[in-house]
C-alpha cells in the first residue's frame, strides 16, 4: 500500500464570497503546475479547503508514477468561470471522443450525452448520478483523465450544450447525439469560490486510469484469504449457530475463507454498540474455532453509535449535530474520532481476531426514510452534511484500517460507500439493489474510478438465477454469497420463506453441487486474483474493468457493459437468467476459451448458446495460466499445489510475486512438448501438473 | 378564474450575502403580517426575488377566502437561521402528526419521515422528491398548510432529526419510526439569505389545502368538453389519417370530445417550428371539419423552438444561453417572451380553431440525455435555470393561456411540468412512465397541491390492464387514451408491433365493447364533474383528492393512496390488473355501491372480488346524483338528457351552476314515492328519468 500519512490535519470549510447579483459569470484565472510525472493541477479562484485531495491518507505512488509513459505537456486545458452559484468548469471535447467513469455509475456506461449529479445516495434508481461513489473523475478516448477536487455534489454536463446561436450557425439540422459534433464538458460545483482540477496524460485510456490510481497511492493488496468465498449467516444468528455453518460448510466440502456476521452479532445494531449480544457468549472462543477451521469472521456494523455504547461518550464533541438511528454521528474527518473509533475496534475486536468489517449505512441512506444525516449538519472539523457526504466512507475506512495498522494484520472489507482516491483502500463495494444486470456494470464501471465492486448473491429468482448470479460473483473482487435473511445457503432452497422454514428443493444436492463447482472456480482463480491485484498495486492497472479500457479506439467495443477484463489476459461474459443464447464481442487478437481451450478469433461478435453449468471466458491465446488447487480455504496449503494450464502456444508467461517472496510463482512455457519451465515462490507454491489446452 | 395580472413585472435574482465561514448558523428574526383571511405570511432575512408568489399572474379568491372558517390565530410558527450553505426553516411536529403534500410525489403518500429535495425531473423513479411538479407546500393533520415561497430545490426533511444529546436523555431505545414522537421538520433552502413563507389556518387539513388553492387563485373551470373523452392518435399521422381516426370513432359509436396530435404535424418537432408538416396541407379545413365532427383539436408541442421557426428570430434575446435540441429557450419568466410565444399560438393556431395544448419536455427532461437546460443557464429575466426549472412549466401554461385569453376562448389543456400556486390553470399533468398503481398515488397526492392529473392510457400488458387503466382514467381529470405509437386504438390489440402491423386481436370487438361502456361512463359522469370543478373554483376543494383529506383523523385511512375522493360524494378504488380480490376500506358513514345501489357500512375494510366489467365506486348514501345522457361528445345535445339516480334516502341535493346560468342544474328528493324535483338550468339540461336504486 501507499503511504499512510502520520497525522490528521485540520480541515475547515471556508468559502470565499462569490458574485451576489445579477452579474453574469465573471472568468476566473487558471494556475496550472506540474505536481507529478503527467499529473497536473489547475486552480482557480479561492477552492474550498476540505477536499478529497487535502484529506487524503495515502501519499501518492510517485515511484510508480515515474515508471509510466512520459507525457511533457498537459493532454487538456481548462477553463472556469464564477457565477452567482458558485464555479463552473469547461473541458473541451472533440469530435467523437467518448467519456467514461464519475464512480459507480449504475445505469450507464459510456457518459457523454449524460448529465450526472456526483450525490452521494443509498438507493441509486436512475442514471441521474446518485451512487453509491460518486467520483469526480472521467477519462476519456483521447487519453487523458480530470478529476475535480471537490468534496461537494457537482452538476457534470458531459455533453455539448450547445447555445442557440452556435446551433443556428451550424447546417440546419442539428445533431440530437450530440456526441457527433465538437462540444464540451461542463461542471458547476455549487457554493465555492473556485476550484482545483487535475489533469492525467496518458497517453492511452488505460493509463490515465493508471496514473489516477498511483496518485491515489496505488490498488490495494487484499490477503489470500479475501480472495476466497465468503459465505454472510442469517441476521438472528446464535454463537452455536454461526458454528454450526461452519461445520457444514466443511462436512459439505463447500470451501469458504470468510464467515461474515450481520446485525444480530450486537447488543444494538440500529444504532450501534459495538458491543456483542448475548447470544454470542463467548465470541473470542468463537472466532478461535473458526480460525482452527480456517475461517476468517467478518462483522457488520455501521459508524452511528448507540448511547449504550461505550462509544458514545468518547465521541462526545467528536460528532455531527443530527443523530442517525438515535446515534452519534462520528466526525470521521477529524483524526481524533477516527483514532478513538479505530483504537476501540482494535481493542475490543480486531485483538480478538476479527479479520474485517462490513460497513453499512453510510452512503447518505436518507431517501430510504432519514437513514442518515442531513447535509444541513455541522461537524466539528468545519464540514457540512454535504462534505461529510462525499467522504464519510472513505474516512469510515481510514478510520478502520487504523485499527488493523495498529494491530500489524492486513484486512479486506466490504463497505457500502467510498469515493475519491479509493484505490489504496481495501474496501470492496457492495449494495441493497440487486438486479444482476446493473451488478455487473457496475463491476464494468468501477474500474474507471479505483473501486472494487462485489455483485453480491442473496438467493435468486429461481435455481439458474442463483446460478448465473454465483457464476458472475466468482469473478469479482469479492466472491460472496449474502444469507442474512435466509437460514439455510441458498442452493438448499431459493425461495425466502421456504428457506427459512427448512423446506428444501427437491433436488437440492444436485443445485448444491453445481455451486460447490462454481465455488471451486474461485479457489482456482486465487493466484491468476493475486498477480491482477499486484499489478494494480504497482502500475495502477484496475484488475477488474473495462473491455473499452483496453481497446479505446475500438467503436464496437464503447459500450459493452455486460462483458468485463480479469487481470491481464482474461475475458468474462456473464449470462443472465433466461438468457437461452448471449452475444459476445471479441476484442481484437487470438482468444482461447478459458474451459475448453478452443481459439477464438477475435475482432468479432457471435451469439452462443449457453450452458448452465458455465460462464463463458476467454484467455488471451498463449496464456500460460496458474489453477489453484483445492481446499477449505486459502488458508489449506493443498490449495498452492497449482495447475499450469497452456492456451495457444503457451507465449505469455504467468508472474507473480516478483516483489513479494512470500507468494512468488513464475510460469513460463518454452514449446508444445516440453513441460514447461516454473520458478516456485518461497510461499509454499508447487507445480502439480501442466495442463496443455488444445 | 382569478384575475390575471395585467403587467408582467420585472424578475431578477438577487442573493444578499451568506454567511461565508466556518461560524454555526445565526437565527434569523423572523416578520409575521397577516395578509388574508387565515393567511400569514413570516418574512426571514433577504428574500430571493424570483418567487412563485412574486412572478404570479393569478391574484389571490379574495372573496372566497372571507367565506372560510375565521381562524384569528396562526396555528402554527416558524423559525429560521442562516448557514454559509442558506436558509433553514424549522416547523415543530407534534407527536402523532402526519404531513401530506410537496406536490405531484409519485412514490409516496404519507410525507412524514421522508427526506424530499423538491427537484423538477421528468424521470423520476424514486422517492427522493424528483417529480414532474414539485411544490413547496404541506399540510398536516393537525389542521393546517406551511407554502415556502421559493423557486430553489429546496429539502425537505419531514422527520425528527433528533440531536444525538437528544436521543441519549429519551428513553433507551429510541424509536426507529420518528413520528410516534415530537419533532419537527426542517427545510434548507440552498444559496438564499432569507426566504419568506406563508401559513394557511384550516381548522381542518381540508380547509388548509382550500386556502392554498384559493390563495393562488381558485380552481379551474374546464369547458365541458375538456371532460368528455380525448384521444391522441399515432405521432406519424397525415391530415387524411386523422381524419379517418375522426370517422372510425363516429362510426364506432365511441365517443370522443378531443382529437390530440403528436409531434408529426409540426415541420420540425425537436426542436419545435410550430409550423404544421406538408402532411398537413389544410389544417383550417381539417379542424373545421373535426368541429362539424364535434370534435375539438389538440397540439402537442414543446417550447424549445427550432432555427426555422418564425419565432425563432423574434425570441432573440428574449431566451436562455443554453440551447435545447438545438432550440431557443424561452425566457418564460419575462412578460414580453410570453406575449410574443403567446401571441404567435393565438395567430397562427388557436384562431384556427385548435382548443388546446399538450406542453411537452418543459419538466427538466436533462437525465433523459440532456434534453433540457442546465441549472447554471441564465436568462434576461435574471433568472438562473434551477428557478426557471420550477417556474417554466407555469410561466409556459401563461404563454399559452395568454393566447386563449386574446381570442376570448377556454382551453383544457396538458402539461408535463407545473408547480407552486397551480389550482388556476386549466392544464392538466401526465407523464412518460407508465405504472397503473404509481399513475393513481399521483392522482390521489395531486389534490394536496393544486394540481390535476391524468394517469392516461397507452395500451395495455393485456386486455385486462387495458380495461383496468381505462376505468382509472375516466375516474380522472383527463380521460384521455395516448395512443401515439400504435397505429389502432389499443382496444384493437394492445401489442404494439402487433397493431402497428393492423394485425387485430381475436375477439377485438368484444375489448371494443367494453371499452365503449367504459368510455360512456365518463359522459355520464360530466355533470357530476363540472359540479365538483365549481367547488374547486368557488371554495378551493380538490375535484380529486385522497380520503384522509376529508377524514384526517381515522387513523385506518392514513395511508390509503390506491382510492380516492371524487367531488362531494364519491369514492373510488381502481382494481390494477391481476387483482382477484381487492381491499377496500371505507371512511366512516353510509355509503352506497354506485353500480347496484347497494348500501355499505362505513368504518370499515373489506376484501372484494374484483370483476372485470366493473371498477369500485360507492358514492354517500343519500346521494341525488346526475347520470349524463349518452352521445358523441359533451357538444351533442344529448349528452345534457340526463338521469337522476337516488341513493338511500335522497336526502343530499345535487347542485350545478349556481353562479352559470348556462349550465345550471339543481336536483332534490322529497321522499321515496315522488319523483323528486328538478330545477333545469338554461343550458340544455333536461331530465329524461329519475332512478330510484335500491
Amino acid at each position: 500500500m501507499g503511504t499512510v500519512l502520520s497525522v490528521g490535519h485540520n480541515v475547515s470549510a471556508e468559502v470565499a464570497s462569490l458574485p451576489r447579483s445579477n452579474d453574469a459569470a465573471r472568468p476566473l484565472d487558471g494556475h496550472r503546475e506540474r505536481v507529478l510525472p503527467g499529473i497536473w493541477k489547475m486552480s482557480f479562484g479561492t477552492a474550498e479547503r476540505a477536499t478529497p485531495v487535502s484529506m487524503r491518507q495515502f501519499l501518492p505512488a510517485k515511484e510508480s508514477l515515474a515508471k509510466l509513459t512520459v507525457v511533457e505537456d498537459a493532454p487538456v486545458s481548462i477553463k472556469a468561470e464564477l457565477s452567482h452559484r458558485g464555479c463552473v468548469l469547461r473541458i473541451p471535447l472533440a469530435e467523437g471522443e467518448r467519456v467514461y467513469g464519475l464512480g459507480l455509475q449504475l445505469y450507464s456506461h459510456e457518459q457523454r450525452g449524460k448529465k450526472k449529479v456526483l450525490r452521494v445516495n443509498a438507493d441509486p434508481h436512475s442514471d441521474s448520478g446518485d451512487t453509491h461513489a460518486p467520483v469526480p473523475f472521467f477519462v476519456t478516448t483521447r487519453g487523458y483523465g480530470v478529476f475535480i477536487d471537490t468534496a461537494r455534489y457537482a452538476t457534470f454536463y458531459v455533453d455539448a450544450l450547445h447555445t442557440p446561436e452556435e446551433m443556428a450557425e451550424a447546417a440546419a439540422e442539428p445533431p440530437r447525439k450530440p456526441s457527433a459534433a465538437a462540444s464540451s464538458i461542463v461542471i458547476e460545483i455549487e457554493n465555492v469560490a473556485g476550484a482545483e482540477a487535475y489533469i492525467f496524460a496518458g497517453p492511452s485510456m488505460k493509463e490515465a486510469v493508471q496514473r489516477y490510481n498511483l496518485f491515489s497511492g496505488g490498488g490495494c493488496l487484499p490477503p489470500d484469504w479475501g480472495l476466497g468465498f465468503w459465505y454472510r449467516v442469517a441476521g438472528d444468528s446464535t454463537q452455536e449457530r454461526v458454528m454450526e455453518y461452519a461445520k457444514q460448510f466443511r462436512e459439505r466440502r463447500i470451501p469458504c475463507d470468510v464467515i461474515g456476521l450481520e446485525p444480530g452479532w450486537q447488543s444494538h445494531a440500529y444504532s450501534c454498540t459495538f458491543v456483542w449480544s448475548s447470544v454470542f457468549p463467548d465470541p473470542k472462543s468463537m472466532i478461535q474455532s473458526l480460525q482452527t477451521m480456517l475461517f476468517k469472521t467478518n462483522l457488520w456494523e455501521h459508524a452511528f453509535t448507540h448511547p449504550t455504547s461505550p462509544l458514545f461518550d468518547k465521541l462526545n464533541g467528536h460528532a455531527g449535530n443530527y443523530a442517525v438511528f438515535g446515534g452519534r454521528v462520528p466526525d470521521f474527518a477529524e483524526a481524533a474520532a477516527r483514532q478513538i473509533f479505530g483504537d476501540y475496534h482494535k481493542e475490543h475486536l480486531v485483538d480478538l481476531g476479527v479479520s474485517g468489517f462490513k460497513l453499512d449505512e453510510c452512503d447518505n441512506s436518507d431517501f430510504t426514510g432519514s437513514w442518515s444525516f442531513p447535509e444541513l449538519s455541522r461537524y466539528p472539523s468545519g464540514l457540512d452534511g454535504e462534505q461529510m457526504h462525499s467522504v464519510f466512507g472513505l474516512r469510515y475506512q481510514d478510520a478502520i484500517l487504523g485499527a488493523f495498522s495498529k494491530a500489524g494484520k492486513p484486512t479486506y472489507s466490504l463497505v457500502r460507500c467510498s469515493g475519491s482516491l479509493a484505490a489504496p483502500y481495501p474496501f470492496v463495494l457492495y449494495s441493497d439493489l440487486y438486479d444482476h444486470r446493473v451488478f455487473i456494470r457496475a463491476l464494468v464501471n468501477s474500474g474507471f474510478s479505483g473501486l472494487l465492486w462485489c455483485p453480491e448473491v442473496r438467493n435468486g429468482e429461481n435455481t439458474e438465477d442463483l446460478i448465473r448470479r454465483l457464476q458472475s460473483v466468482v469473478f469479482s473482487p469479492v466472491a460472496m454469497v449474502n444469507a442474512w435473511y435466509i437460514a439455510n445457503p441458498p442452493w438448499k432452497q431459493v425461495d425466502t420463506d421456504k428457506n427459512n422454514r427448512n423446506e428444501f428443493a427437491e433436488n437440492w444436492q444436485h443445485t448444491e453441487d453445481l455451486c460447490r463447482e462454481i465455488i471451486g472456480w474461485r479457489m482456482q482463480l486465487v493466484p491468476y486474483l493475486k498477480a491482477a491485484f499486484e499489478r494494480y498495486h504497482d502500475d495502477g492497472t484496475p484488475p477488474f474493468r473495462a473491455l473499452v479500457m483496453d481497446y479505446p479506439h475500438d467503436e464496437r467495443l464503447s459500450n459493452i457493459d455486460d462483458q468485463f477484463l480479469v487481470g491481464d489476459r482474461m475475458l468474462v461474459a456473464p449470462v443472465f437468467a433466461g438468457q437461452a443464447t448471449r452475444r459476445i464481442t471479441m476484442p481484437v487478437g487470438r482468444w482461447c476459451d478459458f474451459w475448453t481451450g478452443e481459439t477464438v478469433e477475435g475482432g468479432g461478435s457471435f451469439e452462443m448458446t449457453t450452458r448452465l453449468d458455465r460462464i463463458p471466458v476467454y484467455v488471451k491465446w498463449g496464456s500460460v495460466f496458474p489453477i489453484g488447487g483445492s481446499g477449505s480455504s486459502t488458508q489449506d496449503p493443498a490449495t498452492r499445489q497449482i495447475s499450469v494450464r497452456v492456451y495457444g502456444d503457451g507465449s505469455l508467461p504467468f508472474l507473480l510475486g516478483k516483489r513479494d517472496a512470500e507468494s512468488g510463482l513464475q510460469l513460463s512455457y518454452d514449446g508444445a512438448k516440453s513441460k514447461g519451465n516454473a520458478v516456485e515462490g518461497a510461499s509454499g507454491y508447487s507445480i502439480k501438473n501442466w495442463e496443455v489446452m488444445r
